[in-house]
């Protein structure tokens, strides 16, 4: 306390040097964390399941409730004897967060409040690859906006509206009750190598982006509004969202791939989303399984994707339509994708060779995931998803010949059903989780600061 | 408290649910790496570090010191004012722990005590390859035996004896002073395929072995030294080794690379090992890099050994001695490998060409583990290291033109200074870390209990 240091006001009201603020941070979001997994609590089964001291507790949740990110839910009774004792909850109601995905051909929005509740989810097309970076960055922001201010003029009451409701509400003008909440944070995901750390998008071929400072521009945009903007590589984020809630929710150990034209992956290992040194893990695409294959649209020869992406399958099912070689763009490939679904479905022999074809360079790819990170799944979004049910018996095959653990090593090859939604949501949930792991981060709302609301909480 | 739970004894002396108990091993884990991290502390502090109340502090501390775990240091003077306080420090001094491999041409073992204070090391020329299942178990037994009675015999005193002074000591039967230490924990680093959570080695082809119950076989050798016993893939463990104290510690995102007849990884993400659903992450030696290329000793075609094993350099390299294709034995590895490098320090041109050849290789298989991990380092051990001038600059060539994120995913090749004991090192910390991470594992010492020793402890 002589080296003048400095000092923040800390539990107990004794001051601490400022190396103490980390772990209240901590403190904070481990009583935040414990009211989100379990439910409303007082404050000694807090203290009693955390291990911190009571007053500790008390103190904490002092400034949950100041910061409005915890309310007083009236009495509890504990067990069958001693006094009733006062129970706080999670109030995230008041705190909105946003998920944003621009890709190829659209952007999608998914927006909740802090405790995960829907409140704006959709997709609009939109052109990004022949628009340029400064005309997608209009656009994504004029999404951004749009969906904010339908949060903002949304109701913070406990009842849950659906996205139809807010759409609703929003495309009226009509202010629903409860104060308005506040975006605290907005997530952005973005096909490409993302700089996560500066928010920069370092390279994203398929938008034709380099070295963009998403973030800080997406701020600017977004003026007012104040909330910070993280950016992430979207196969990463649809990982996450298919950790969360997806058809493998809670597997620890599990590869999500992008099936576009381009083939991203999201790896989560041990729960955790794996990113690397610089944030640029998952890149499938590029993994070099021919060296002496056909030429890729990075420059090089034998990518992965030129044998697994859209156009691979484009090119080899429908060879009539020239596509080039390589991972060139595919046109409507929404519509082709369903064209060679139909074909499928009737028994066309030469798609049937094709989806046979890449269903085995699929299982190739996925061997090398499985020898290098042991999942017990890989789910497959996009076109991989939707033509699952040709595609996969290849792959898995083909898996379960190269992986060098053999039945060991179990791994099933299994189709998303998030649809085109599961990087947005992944975004929503990153920003979350950034919450609740450092609530300092979230400021008293405004409109509390301006004049109290007389609100149910 | 109706609902006819166990119970156990916990900080302030209230009875608690059973599940309590795991919190209780988190604190005492978290006072032990607090003392491991920041040497000798009083209660406050740690209790004021930790977040844990004072009285909570206090209780874990006479567990530890039962357990002879810390010890009290005496008086400390918190700053330059207020009274004079107890300190406690770690006292691992009576704790050993030994790292163990096995490996196609020998035995390796080290012996540490808790602090990581080596006591025994040594390799043990062995033909595990052409000894069979059961000899090999009783050779590594019996090395493990040898290893064990030098660190019963061996002194806990706070001096630090030298792998030299011991083995001394041990050759010549003294018993040092000091009370005697009792081996807490085994490790056991196998070129194989290791199911970890059963101890058993699933596949290890270079020493011919399948589904081994290595775990409970060495326990049942050991009979009365009552240690648990964790086998890990070699790989993993030398790359916990790396990180601990490699060339490139503290790295937090690195691969590692073993170089021999087969290519095994260990691979740190965001600091730690990545294990997989099964631990059999890391195969890296299988991966299908060229569809069309040779047979591998695996039976599938074009595995990067293929490429870059030591077979693949000897046979390119010295073609006049037939070794057949894939990844046949080498007889004499060592030998081979000197062999080489006096030829390519000679200019030899027939060898400088298969090293360039290897190199590139190297490089592309590199460049898969840079788009999937994005590391900071890929450090190579094995032949790679005793040659990597050669090597490596064509290596680190082609892992740059092929990397997807190009100069923005910075990563370089770096030759391990390890040696031979990576491995048994990275075994011997992974057990240290179980100690610490679960205290409640370590029983007091056997010859305290029979009669305690007045120790200076």
């Amino acid at each position: 306390m002589t080296q003048g240091q400095h000092f923040t006001r800390l539990a107990g009201g004794a001051a601490q040097p400022a190396g103490h603020a980390s772990l209240r941070r901590t403190n904070l979001s481990l009583v935040l964390r414990h009211l989100r997994d379990h439910g409303s609590s007082s404050r000694a089964d807090i203290a009693e399941a955390t291990g911190l001291h009571r007053a500790t507790v008390s103190n904490l949740m002092a400034e949950l409730l100041e910061r409005r990110l915890v309310r007083e839910v009236g009495i509890e009774h504990a067990g069958t004897v001693g006094r009733p004792r006062r129970a706080v909850a999670l109030d995230g109601a008041h705190v909105g967060v946003l998920g944003l995905e621009i890709n190829v051909d659209y952007v999608a929005v998914h927006g909740t409040d802090l405790g995960g509740r829907v409140l704006v989810e959709r997709r609009v097309g939109f052109d990004a690859m022949g628009s340029g970076t400064n005309h997608s960055l209009r656009e994504l922001g004029r999404v951004a906006r749009q969906a904010i201010d339908e949060l903002t003029r949304a109701g913070a009451g406990p009842s849950g509206l659906g996205p139809g409701d807010l759409a609703a509400a929003g495309a009226s003008g009509i202010a629903a009750a409860g104060g308005g909440i506040r975006v605290a944070g907005i997530g952005v995901a973005v096909p490409g190598l993302v700089d996560v750390g500066h928010g920069v998008v370092a390279l994203a071929p398929n938008l034709g982006w380099r070295d963009v400072s998403l973030a800080s521009r997406l701020s600017v945009a977004l003026g007012d509004v104040r909330a910070p903007v993280t950016v992430d590589n979207d196969a990463n984020l649809a990982a996450l969202a298919e950790y969360t809630s997806g058809v493998a929710a809670g597997t620890a150990d599990m590869v999500y791939l992008t099936g576009e034209v381009g083939v991203g992956g999201g790896i989560i290992v041990g729960g955790r989303l794996l990113r690397g040194a610089d944030g640029f893990s998952g890149e499938v695409g590029h993994m070099p399984v021919d060296p002496g294959g056909s030429r890729c649209g990075c420059g090089r020869s034998g990518c992965w994707e030129t044998k697994v992406g859209l156009a691979a399958l484009v090119r080899m099912a429908t060879p009539d339509q020239a596509y080039g070689m390589g991972t060139t763009p595919v046109p409507d490939p929404e519509e082709r994708v369903a064209e060679i679904a139909r074909g499928l479905a009737g028994g066309d022999p030469l798609m049937l060779a094709a989806v046979a074809e890449v269903g085995r360079w699929l299982g190739l790819g996925g061997s090398i995931l499985v020898n290098l990170f042991n999942p017990r799944v890989i789910v497959v979004g996009g076109y991989f998803a939707t033509l699952a049910r040709w595609l996969l018996p290849f792959a898995q095959a083909e898996l379960e010949d190269l992986v060098v653990a053999g039945p060991a090593a179990r791994c099933r090859f299994v189709a998303s059903d998030l649809g085109f939604g599961a990087a947005s949501l992944g975004a929503a949930n990153v920003v979350i989780n950034q919450l609740i792991d450092d609530p300092t981060a979230i400021g008293s709302p405004p409109v509390r600061l301006a004049a109290p609301q007389p609100t149910a909480t």
